[in-house]
């Protein structure tokens, strides 16, 4: 890996692959590049780096291999899990997620709603929490799953995931959620969690962008999204991205032999971030409950400050930051998270997500809390009137 | 890549990465890692890559760049087609594809009829031919959408896209083509061929697995089957596969440059083997037309002999071959492409595929001359009764 010219803020959007992720990876391009599902031994060599892939990920989430469904993305993940929970469930026609998803679940829920499904979009408090009796007040007959995301991609809060599936249980209800987040920040136990379904996305963990997780109950009832060949047991079809799949179970390992030091090192390092910030610049304030939180992540409203021209002193003095999520990146609009938490239109604009990461060091933070408070007044003394 | 100890006849299972693939994709995981929705600098070096890329997967097919949408894989691309018109016409309820397609839009057509949708699936004749007169008798005024594959991925016949996408024209009704097994093999021009939606898999040609195309025809009507944030201008969420798709552009420009070469020389490799075959071995057919077909497919039935047995035997002597698609191995059901062209149960349980490709050597086919008529001659001896 090359080493960087800038200081890199954003890894709730995207990581640098591991060189031992990438090193795992290579084998399967050069020399073990037949189909897993040929009968051939070249074949069968693909296939049981494969499964070994999927032993290695089951372990990584407390699952077992036979519950996990290999997906391109954190995307169709989502996806697939509320479509499967509709399909399995043909009586049901109501889904109950929140008002703050990522648009992998948001706007495929729109798209549903346009199909005659009933969307509950639950309302955020002010600081991103969610209320949990409402969650149980929402929840009918004829609802067939509830998808809520374990941590924000924006602010970084974290839902109770636990509370929320054992309320899903009670109810006999479907319980998903989008942990794409989670991966490589925190621990991570679906048995313990309770849930029926999570998705994960390698790329947000230092594996190749392409490859994503489904995890799926055992005995859960299931309907495949992408319909074809025999892989996946049936439950996902498509040639199985064989590299991908063995990078983001290597990057898996990698992220749980490092979590608790990484945990503790990057939130340190982001929590100095915010005193620095908080301390040089007025009119600086923290988006979103302080805890639970993901560690990495700080969303902070400059007032006065427009986002964009913000982020773009930033990128001229080598930070990458974002104003929200990547994958709304382009919109003019206010980021759904935050105007879904009632901020004020004019702290709203002025957002900016920090995600920090493995790579991050002090060093970096400094040089950040060096060229932000000038920025800020430069910013804020150029505003017009 | 490491020298092969084996003979590899298996090319429309899948194909080894080239070289200048592999080194193409590699700056995509160590150093312009970022994501493509970024709106930094380093962020935007990623995105110039992936359209770079798509302007020459563009030339690769003769269609614009805007009409392109990257994809996970083949499977994706079929479905998505498929379920693409039918939402974006919701009167119409009617498909009409064929008996000998894929898996991915096979087994997809039927989990519509599950859904109230009523599927065509046209016979073809014994030699795996399309009755177009059928074809054009088959679309109703309520068929959305008439899907066919451009070659057979077993038997390697051609159907006649052009005239079929020329009917679907004159009645107003889409034409998607499942194009994935002539990517590399023969020229493809979309404008030329006049589809509305045409499907490629990455990992057919030369590029990695977990990667794929769908060609949709400017000015037509799209709805996304992967929905989540603004990549592939709304047609297709999730953060994009950068490294893959690079990989698939640069094994275009490969394929595109060898075409003429490979094609003459491949097709008179593809022809000594079948030649020397039906001299060595009596009892041995060829399945499916000769022309028109893909200058790499020789599917051959061995009277008396039961493709397992054989598969495993010429593994036994390093040689790769299947007895059909990869994709529905496992299944210990007849080929649907067999049984779709009429053959007899004892001729079709003893089908082999050899399909060909760039690194097959005339050495290569010599040695599998050598051994395959003692393998039929033992594998006949050995017949109960």
């Amino acid at each position: 890996m090359s080493k960087r010219s800038f200081c890199y803020f954003d890894n709730n959007a995207t990581t640098p692959v591991a060189a031992e992720v990438l090193e795992a990876m290579l084998p399967c391009y050069t020399e073990h590049w037949g189909n897993p599902s040929s009968a051939y031994r070249f074949g069968r060599e693909a296939a049981r780096r494969l499964e070994d892939a999927r032993g290695r990920m089951a372990a990584f989430i407390n699952a077992e291999p036979r519950e996990l469904v290999f997906t391109s993305c954190g995307t169709e993940s989502n996806n697939t899990a509320i479509q499967s929970a509709l399909s399995t469930h043909p009586a049901r026609h109501h889904v109950v997620t929140t008002a703050v998803e990522h648009s992998a679940t948001l706007k495929y829920c729109r798209q549903l709603q346009q199909r005659g499904i009933e969307v509950t979009f639950l309302p955020v408090e002010e600081d991103g929490t969610l209320d949990l009796h409402r969650l149980e007040r929402s929840i009918r007959p004829d609802t067939a799953v509830v998808s809520v995301m374990w941590a924000n991609n924006e602010t970084g809060v974290l839902f109770p995931v636990e509370e929320i599936a054992a309320i899903c249980r009670s109810k006999s209800v479907s319980c998903h959620t989008d942990a794409v987040q989670v991966a490589g920040k925190l621990p991570m136990d679906v048995k313990g969690l309770g849930v029926d379904m999570l998705s994960l996305s390698a790329h947000k963990f230092h594996a190749p962008k392409g490859v994503g997780l489904l995890y799926v109950r055992s005995h859960s009832r299931f309907q495949p999204h992408i319909i074809g060949g025999q892989q996946e047991r049936g439950r996902r079809g498509g040639t199985e991205n064989v590299a991908g799949i063995v990078g983001m179970a290597r990057a898996a390992e990698l992220a749980s032999a490092h979590l608790t030091e990484e945990n503790t090192r990057v939130r340190a390092l982001r929590d100095r971030m915010e005193r620095g910030i908080f301390k040089a610049i007025p009119g600086a304030a923290r988006n979103g409950a302080r805890e639970p939180r993901l560690p990495n992540t700080a969303n902070i409203s400059f007032e006065g400050v427009d986002a964009e021209g913000m982020l773009m002193a930033l990128d001229q003095a080598g930070i990458c930051a974002s104003g929200g999520s990547a994958c709304t990146s382009g919109s003019v609009e206010p980021s759904h998270v935050l105007v879904a938490m009632g901020l004020r239109p004019e702290r709203a604009s002025g957002c900016v997500r920090f995600s920090l990461g493995r790579a991050n060091t002090e060093a970096e933070v400094d040089c950040l809390l060096e060229v932000l408070p000038g920025i800020v007044k430069r910013l804020r003394e150029s505003r017009p009137g």
